[in-house]
Formats: structure tokens, sequence, C-alpha cells
């Protein structure tokens, strides 16, 4: 199995509803360096898993639509804790609609996996890992 | 699949029995830095895989248990060489004791593996993942 | 020259004022990961620079004042840009008037220089530096 | 399941071939770090994975053979691109022959999986992964 | 003393003249990441050293004038060996010309000092610092 | 001004002395990831601060002298405690003395300081800095 990596990041503001939270409870924020792998079982014909510049252009679209922003505030995560987990998915499931539109190329069909990870610090980092 | 991994570490005195470890087999010693990683395929109603404040708690309790120790002086390490493998495999099973015990909280019931990783140098690490 | 650094987070949610600041005008946030050097000339009869352990939860002390808040609604940053720069110089100033007042040991008297560095994302990061 | 993983890096010149990679069609170049994982459901009776020392020593005698040079002239890669991917599975292939040739040692006939990791950079990596 | 920090990287090929390089004189290459550090005594108004957005168009800017080539055909380097040293040198350089040229904006004319620093690999980097 | 840096590690065991250290009294172990820094303000005639060839591999005779032992035991610092900061210190004398020994070659007399930081872990590091 192959797989690519490229890393970008968004920096948003949130709270979360939920006495396990705790002080997280109030407004506050976070930097996410974001990793988005992709994976394939064999090279296409290139000798790469996808281009990895549409790859890049089209994570750092995704992450566009969140980043400088409060969470608080959009519609679609109305009612939903914006946690490292839920945003993983979100960003996620962004980038494989963006494979499935063509946006990373016609050899992204070829994708049978993504993995999104999210640091929010030095010391902890959450994962979402679907199939394509 | 989900994933939460939260990172903390230790600092041992140990040595090893056996031609294959080298100078290694004199006293010597290592910072462990420890990456706990949680996983299950869908999150809890708050939407997370853990709680992270019990998970940092947790791991913090398991690795005081082995720091600013000699292992060679450990009974619970009798005659086993204390390798970074073996190690990850300590950590891990008794994080998942305490996650049997209800220590990471009700939610935890549902997690479904866990994956220790011990750095022990800016080259080297090993790690071992087992189900719960 | 000695110096000794020690390493922990915040995560706030701010905006700024002026249009250099683009997008980052909106509400949005950031994890800091926040690096805390001391620097001596010679070491006490310890042989350390600062007691790290006092160090620690003294950064964390300072940090806990502006962790998991709106910086925006805080009356110590009324009328200025909470810059990475900013925060950098009030992590700084807060922890020399615990240095001052005793906190970090009697032997913490003999500092000569703290720097604050403020990682804000994995490709940039800010620093203050001053002395004592 | 177990992994241990080791670390080093190669410094090498090469070239695409392809639209698709766009400025890096010219000759440029490429540090590789190379994380050479191995895996084994359980451990050998010294409490290891494989003998660091003998895998730390292979793989750089694989990486010894490819870096300093201009991948464009070596035979191995004749009308191939050496994307980071198809270098990925060099090494791993490279270092499958030497585990098979018995060059890591007795042990590591019980290893049942490889993951060879090239990072070029802070943002990009790439990884292979096969069974033994 | 503040500063603040951009990263961004750079993929070339090279080869030196010289013994002491050994086997780097055969034709090579290398990533550098690439670190640029920006210095003033004060923050301006806004509570900045330098305008980050132009800082980081700025410095990719420089790096896109040396990225994906191989540095022994650039008349710039004629009878130079492109070490890592002399390469931060010439960023360090050409970033200073474009603060004088005005492009990293009015305010970063009261920038006092830069220091470049280029990873050649997890194990090795150079630094180059001068003032303005 | 120009630096280069080179990375290595060792494995120590030891014990501290004096209450500040709380656990850190009994015997316990570290790995220190060693950072050694070369400056001068010119470069030699091949563009280069030291030969980093022989840099690596002094830094690595300097260290052979240390790791993988107890230092309780070793009669160089009997009296002494071994913190991360007199560790530095003793690196960088050693390495001096090496640089003045000639073994960095030639070139290396105009060396005109050394800085030398051991990472004890992930949040904690200690520097010493003198000139030649």
């Amino acid at each position: 199995m192959f797989s690519v990596t490229v890393r970008d990041h968004m920096m948003i503001a949130h709270s979360f509803r939920g006495e396990v939270f705790g002080p997280a409870q109030r407004l506050h924020g976070a930097t996410f360096v974001v990793d988005a792998t992709f994976r394939r079982p064999d090279l296409d014909a290139d000798g790469i898993v996808v281009d990895i510049g549409l790859a890049t252009e089209q994570l750092r679209a995704v992450l566009s639509e969140l980043t400088y922003r409060n969470l608080d505030d959009e519609p679609a995560f109305a009612g939903v804790n914006t946690t490292t987990e839920v945003l993983a998915r979100t960003v996620a499931d962004r980038l494989v609609d963006r494979v499935h539109a063509g946006e990373l190329g016609a050899g992204a069909r070829d994708l049978t996996g993504i993995t999104i990870t999210l640091h929010e610090s030095h010391i902890a980092w959450a994962s979402y890992e679907r199939s394509l």
C-alpha cells in the first residue's frame, strides 16, 4: 500500500457544550496543523499516488472555508461540538467530495482511502480515517 | 475510524541481558516520549473518542509508576529485558486495565484499540498496538 | 552562558484591528506552543540554572491566566492587538514578575535573561527577549 | 502487533518526466529523511522486534547505494520516475532482500511487515507498506 | 528584542568542489527547510515586527529563484560552492535587498537584523545572521 | 555571523543530590539529543564553517565517552550533579579541547564559539554557550 501526505494548517475560534470539556466550554481557539494522507494500492503511470500539487491546493481550499473563523457562528456546525475529531471528519469528507468531483485529477479516482490528522498542540492530536 | 493521541514522557535507568544489546548491556538510561493513541469507529454524543483530560491523567498515572526509577530493581520486570517494545506493551496493558476499571470514564467502554509508541531518541521508536 | 527551556501551551480566541491583518481581523484562534528560556552566566551550587519544577509550574500559572479565553474580552488587553509578539512579551513580563516575587526560588535571583517563544503554527513563531 | 522504527536520510538529485510534475521536471534534488518500520506480532526471546543495531546498519547500507547521486544516471531507475513513492518502494524492497539474505539476523525471519516513509520536506511525505 | 520567524523550503541539485566534501563532490541534491527570522527592538503601532503575510510572500519569492534548479548551472553561483552556509547568506542578502526596496512594507524599515537557517536534514543545519 | 549545527544523542543513567531534584534524586536515566553548534564570522575558502564530517565524527567521539553509562560511577563527575546544564558544559569543553588539538581540521582554528544544547524530553532542554 502506498500513501502520500501533505500538511497545512488552520486557526479557528470555538467553544464546546458538555461538562466533559471543562474550561474549554469557554470561547477559546486553536491552531490545527492538518495532515492529509491519500492511499492506494498501486501507483499510476507517472509513479505517484496523487498529483501532490492538486492535493495541496485542494486541502488548502477545504481549510480556507474554516480558517480565521469562529466555528460557533458557522451554520454547518449548528448544534455540533467542533471537536478535533469532528473537524478531522469534516475535512476528510469535504476532501473526498472534491476527489469525487474530479478536483484532484483523473488519477485520483484510484484512491482507496484518506486519513486526516489534526494536531491541536505538541501533546495532542486526532485522526479520522475513511475509505473512498 | 477515529483516534485521539496524547503525549507524555518518562525517564528511567535500566540494563539489558543478551549479546544482541552490545554496550546497552551496561546500566544506562532513556527518556521515553510516550504517545498513547485511543481508537473507536464512532464518536460519542459529545463528539469525542475519549475524555482527553482523563486520558492525559491516566497516562500520567501509568507513567508515574515507571519514571525516575531503575527498572532493573522493579519486581514487575524481574527476569525481563525492559526494551522499548516491552515497555510499550506494559504501558498499553496498564492503560487498558484502567479503561476496564472505568478510570477513563463511562464513554471509554466503546474504545476498540490502543497503540502506545515510545520514542527513545530522534532516530528510534517502537510501538505496541492491541485491541480492547 | 547557560540556559534552560521548558515548553507548555495555551489555546485562545482573539481578533486583530488593522488592515495589515487581513482575514485575521475576524474572530479566530490559536494554539501557542510556548517555550520559556531562562539564562544566567554561571550555575548555582546544585549545578542548575533554575529549579525546573518551579519554572514549569510558574510558566503554567502564567499561561493559565490566558488559556481557554477570548483575549478580546480581557481587560489587560483593552485597545491592544494580542499579536504573537505582544503575547510573547506579556508572558515574559509576567514570568519576570514571578521571579522577582520569589516564586521561582531564591536561586532564580541570579537569572540574567528570559526569552519567550510562541509557536503559532508549524511555519510561524515569534520571540521576545529581555533581561532581568 | 509490535513495531520498531529507525531513521536515517539520503540526499539525491533527479528530474521527472510528465506534465503533472511542473517545475520538478527540471533537474533538482531532495533530502529524504527515511523511516524504516519493522513489524511482527510477537517479540523474540530477547524482548525485541529486530536487532536495532543491524536494522540501522542495513538501512544505512541500502541508502548508501542511493545517496549523493543523480538518480537520473542510475541504471536501476532507467525509464522510471524516481518519485518519493517509487523510492519508498525501492528502499522497502531492498531492505526485504537483506532480511531474506539473513543480514538483519536470524530473528528477523519472524518479521511480517515493513513500512518505509520518505519525508521530502516539513510539509510532504510518502510511505510504502508491504508484507514479508 | 522581538523576532518573528516564517518557514518555507526549496529543493535543489548541486555538487561541491574540494576534497573536504567527500561523496558530496558528486552531483546530488537537498531539501532545505528555510527559517527566516526578522528582528527589531520595538514593535510597530499594530503590535508586530513585520507584516507576516509580506514576509512569507517575499521569502517565497526569494526561494522561487533557487528551487527546482541545478545550482551548478546558475550564473549567480559560478565558481562558488553552494554550501548550506553560502545559501543561507544568499537568502539573507536577497531578503535584505527586498526589505530595502520596500517589498516587506514601510514598517520593515525598522528591522535591525535577519537570521536565515537552512535545515538540510534532521541532523544538520546552518545559519547566517546579519544586521540591516 | 555563520553557524553550523550537527545532532547526535546519548543514553545515560544518573541520580542527583539535593532536595530541589525531588524524585530525580533516585537513580533514573535520560536520552539527551545533543545539538553542537559551531560559529565563526566568516567562511573558509571552501565556503564552510567547519568540516561537517569531522564535526559529526568528533561529537560522536565525545558522546561515546558518556553514552551507555551510569554517570554516578564516572570519576570525571565525582561530587558533581550531572544535570543537563553540567553535561552541556562538559560536551562543549571536550569538543573545544578537540578543536584545539586539531581534530576538527586546520580550518576549525577560526571558530569563535560553540553552543551545546541537550534536549532531555519534548518539553525541556538546556544549553551552554562559550567562546573558543
